[in-house]
């Protein structure tokens, strides 16, 4: 990003997170806490329908399932994308209609098959017979679509190889799926978390759209394409603003994929992250030997008390102190519990205030996201992360 | 592993596993349940101070920090090793006196040091000025050791250099402790999770010694050494008894490291991981082509939910389940979560049953230790990981 493009950000930026800063100036805090501003999911909501159009928004729970976050996007007559039996019951609990929620797991234990449907869910997900074989028992007669196996991917955090099933499996349970009395409505796939451009959505885009075209040649009419989350939230990249990239992604969707009557978009980081900041402290600051150049900075954070996206130095977040007008030096940064594997940066250090020491309060910004469910129970004797929603 | 030594520690397990399987055989679980047996902590704890002789067992609280385990080792005289406020309270809130709690964090918030002194807790580790500083404003006059990085490690599990520092600093921060008031007492350090057999901390110590005897030609008079842990369960590669790996240790020990006239040992895995078994389901069994020669299993537990050593692969369960006399094929496995890092084994596959099914229970064998802490609050969801002590 040229200085210029990180200034404007820097300033929009402020102007967003106004409430946030005040609430947080104005507050001390004695463990980390995520602040939420519900009305940052709310402008985030609006400027992805925006640009989305006539595709559904499923929020995606999973990302953060604050009641307050959940009641909101109820109230503006959102989808959502549900885990689990739990977070089927929180939608249900919030408001929301079962015909608004889908069962987006391709993992689900029989019995939580069985609650779903009997609470009126109607789409479920699945990528092996087996899964189609229990909803067939459990959900008689649901939707299903299948999930495909992303093999080209330009997103910062590439998915496994853990969901989805190939070209051939997928058509092949498309006709399993109608021999158990299912009905295949279509397929989903997700870009990869974090796809920071539109256009990198291209090259998936064009080898699933041949997966598409080969199934309706078959004789299958697919009326649903669910194209997952990718929707990216700013930790230092640039990103393209929200509706301008799901307009530009709705347009290669429709370039794609013929008659694709319903489209559900699963957007979770890219609702929620920009509305969270975590206030932390800084526990320690020390060397390991004294002729060492870099620091160790340790926060009363880490990978297992929210931080878990930090895995592999993927997810690099933009860390705020008191001191930042100071000069900076490298830094490698850990949370406070005894485990050797809670180190938050290490491969690239982060560059801090050299006058940072232990008591000052950092601010970890857009933490809205993929924190608060991480949280362990209690590593450690730390308690979970808390939430505050202003 | 030889198949005659395999045999035979398959009966030695079933025998001191008789009462968990008992337990569990005449159960359904209707989420992942970890089942312990406090009797084999403290069958354990017997096995291993018979090894350690003079040496203090403080248990590594963070290990398992369950009601059940704390009471029993209290009921026991074991001291405790605590890494937060959290822990200290667990532990005075089930009897231990404060004399047998050290606070053994490096990373320790300055509250929390306050806390510790005001409820007579007398010992305290760190590796920089600014703990030292800390220490000194939080708990004047308290004795401290100082923690060296270790270089060398032939742990299953090495530790990051996360925690310690190098010779210099350590005897400059001697020096530093005694200037502030403090009573430097010794050194800990920690030679690596998993350290299968005791020969393996020659080197270690070794190194290690010649720091100590640098500190007494310092003229500083060390009486304490902490050995911390790195006493190994068994997940499937052959370790030592506990009673003789601990007996070798203690006689390197003494032989590399004179005047230490208090010995402290800190495990923690090797104290309670044999004592617990997880009951898991199998909720999927799939392939992502129909070419696949390795499927995908999928369990109701993974990374987030109690599995999370299983990073990196590291540590490798030992999985029971019903059909283990058929024909075994290797699988990928992993969690419930729609996380794509949620996968235990990938790079080096497991082999289990062909026959394995959605719905079939899986046993996973000496997970007593850095499971039900590490579970997230809810994840995807997902309850945290449940615990029943037997």
């Amino acid at each position: 990003m040229t200085m210029e493009l990180s200034a404007a950000r820097a300033a929009q930026q402020a102007e967003k997170t106004a409430n946030l800063d005040a609430y947080v100036a104005g507050r001390s805090f004695d463990k980390p806490t995520l602040v939420l501003d519900v009305d940052l999911v709310e402008a985030q909501y609006h400027a992805l329908k925006a640009g989305l159009g006539r595709a559904d928004i499923h929020y995606a729970v999973k990302a953060n399932p604050a009641d307050a976050i959940i009641e909101r996007l109820v109230a503006l007559g959102s989808h959502f994308d549900a885990a689990s039996r739990g977070e089927i019951e929180l939608c249900l609990s919030k408001g929301a209609s079962p015909d608004h929620i889908s069962f987006g797991n391709t993992i689900k234990r029989a019995t939580d098959i069985a609650f779903a449907h009997q609470a009126g869910i109607k789409t479920f997900s699945a990528d092996a017979d087996e899964e189609l074989e229990k909803i067939a028992v459990h959900a008689p007669g649901a939707s299903v679509y299948i999930r495909l196996i992303v093999e080209v991917s330009q997103a910062d955090w590439p998915l496994s190889r853990k969901f989805g099933c190939d070209k051939d499996t997928a058509l092949r349970l498309l006709d399993v799926a109608k021999d158990l009395g299912l009905n295949p409505v279509g397929f989903s796939f997700h870009v990869g978390s974090q796809t920071r451009k539109a256009d990198m959505w291209e090259p998936t885009l064009a080898a699933l759209s041949e997966i598409w075209d080969a199934a309706r040649d078959a004789g299958h009419e697919l009326t649903l394409l669910n194209i997952g989350g990718g929707f990216p939230a700013f930790y230092g990249e640039a990103i393209e603003a929200p509706t301008s990239y799901a307009a530009r992604v709705m347009a290669l969707i429709e370039a794609h994929f013929a008659g694709a009557k319903t489209i559900m978009a699963e957007p979770g980081r890219g609702l929620v992250a920009e509305a969270g900041v975590i206030v932390s402290e800084v526990m320690l600051v020390s060397r390991k030997s004294d002729r060492d150049v870099h620091r160790w900075v340790y926060l009363d954070i880490g990978r297992f008390s929210g931080l878990a996206e930090t895995e592999g130095e993927a997810i690099r977040y933009q860390f705020e102190t008191p001191r930042d007008g100071d000069p900076m030096g490298p830094c490698i940064m850990a949370g406070p519990s005894c485990d050797s594997a809670d180190v938050l940066y290490e491969k690239r250090p982060m560059q801090l205030p050299l006058t940072l020491k232990s008591g000052d309060r950092v601010l970890i910004r857009n933490t809205g996201a993929y924190t608060s469910t991480y949280s362990s129970v209690c590593f450690n004797g730390f308690p979970p992360l808390d939430v505050v929603v202003i």
